[in-house]
């Protein structure tokens, strides 16, 4: 058995959080968008009766699973990648909820407008907008994750790591990415979640992936960086 | 049993996804954030060990659920709102992802630079982001929910209601509140999309609390009605 995972060619983008997902489980899977021959867009349009609405999506052979914490939340429970019983099945999945306010918020800064217009449109828009990120969202979405990593456990669900680990990582490494400086001022307070994003991306299971050619650079996808959006503070 | 729900006072927003499937199940709950001595933001702060980032929260007394989708993943589950199989468990989690993020597309058309900012401060930008927002998104958006409905199903999941039906009679109010000029232009192209908000707010289990003063108006939240911001186009 081999998942589809279907996603735009190019880029991490929301594919990444399921992407690590699967290498981390160790879980056979096509990267179907990045064949030779295939369009994303074109493929998008032939499902009938549960049709995705954008990738990332999960075509599992008998069902056709889009929106990226869904996927997870498949993908965790029949690969052991979040907790088996409820109470830890729902707190990742909120957690992975909450990952996504903040990814969603972070693309926001450069596409505050409109996704479908250029950022040099709404450039000054995102300056005022990565301001606030910055300044306001930012230190709120890092005392919440610092809270929940507060304590004993090793990993967000306890002592094994979950796919809100996994995203985590990737949301840690997308922010660095876009604002730089940003989380240079932000280490010395939020150390624990810079240990944590390091843990996760030291795990055995994750080395061969990330030095592999499937796991791309950031670069002019959801996360974005540009000298003008970031600042020390 | 009965559950706690935390929500701020005085409006729907997105508590009212939750407490709209809680009174369309029968199922009881206290809106704590409507108490008097009640403080949503100090209660916040309270919890500990699986902390909510925002509102809406339930507490059910065993565990405290946090973000919209994932409070009413566990409802539905609970509480037979959703099918008891594993593929319209998933397609209900999906839709309502895909609801939410047109709920907070909606949103952001008049705080597209920053939800901590007043709106008067952010007005050209809003402007720009409701023209796109009713020219490209409410289309797309539209499109797609319209091929779920399409077929024999009378709702999104089957035969019975679900909560992805009556979130979807919330987000349709919601922009019937907000855009009523572009809402009345989309309904010839999307009538099924109307038709089956119809059918939900006309389901027996919902006509009390549509009657109640629990049923807020929409005015001032999540959804929001400026004339600068609708149009027919």
């Amino acid at each position: 058995m081999s998942y589809d995972l279907w996603y735009w060619a190019g880029l991490p983008g929301r594919g990444e959080f399921v992407r690590i997902a699967l290498e981390a489980g160790g879980i056979p899977y096509r990267e179907r968008g990045r064949e030779e021959g295939t369009d994303v867009a074109e493929q998008l349009e032939r499902y009938d009766s549960t049709p995705p609405y954008a990738p990332p999506w999960l075509d599992t052979g008998e069902l056709v699973l889009a929106q990226t914490a869904n996927i997870l939340l498949y993908l965790g429970d029949r690969h052991g990648l979040a907790p088996k019983d409820a109470k830890g099945k729902l707190w990742v999945n909120q957690l992975q909820l909450t990952i996504m306010d903040m990814v969603a918020e972070a693309h926001d800064t450069h596409h505050p407008i409109a996704d479908g217009a250029y950022y040099e449109e709404q450039k000054e828009a995102a300056k005022q907008a990565a301001e606030q990120f910055r300044g306001e969202r930012m230190p709120k979405f890092f005392r919440h994750f610092a809270k929940t990593l507060n304590g004993e456990r090793k990993f967000f669900a306890g002592e094994a790591w979950s796919y809100a680990d996994t995203s985590f990582y990737v949301l840690m490494s997308g922010l660095e990415f876009a604002f730089p400086q940003r989380m240079a001022t932000l280490r010395p307070e939020y150390r624990s979640l810079f240990e944590h994003r390091d843990r996760v991306g030291e795990l055995p299971e994750l080395q061969d992936y990330l030095a592999s050619d499937r796991c791309l650079p950031f670069e002019n996808g959801l996360f974005r960086h540009y000298e003008e959006l970031d600042a020390s503070a």
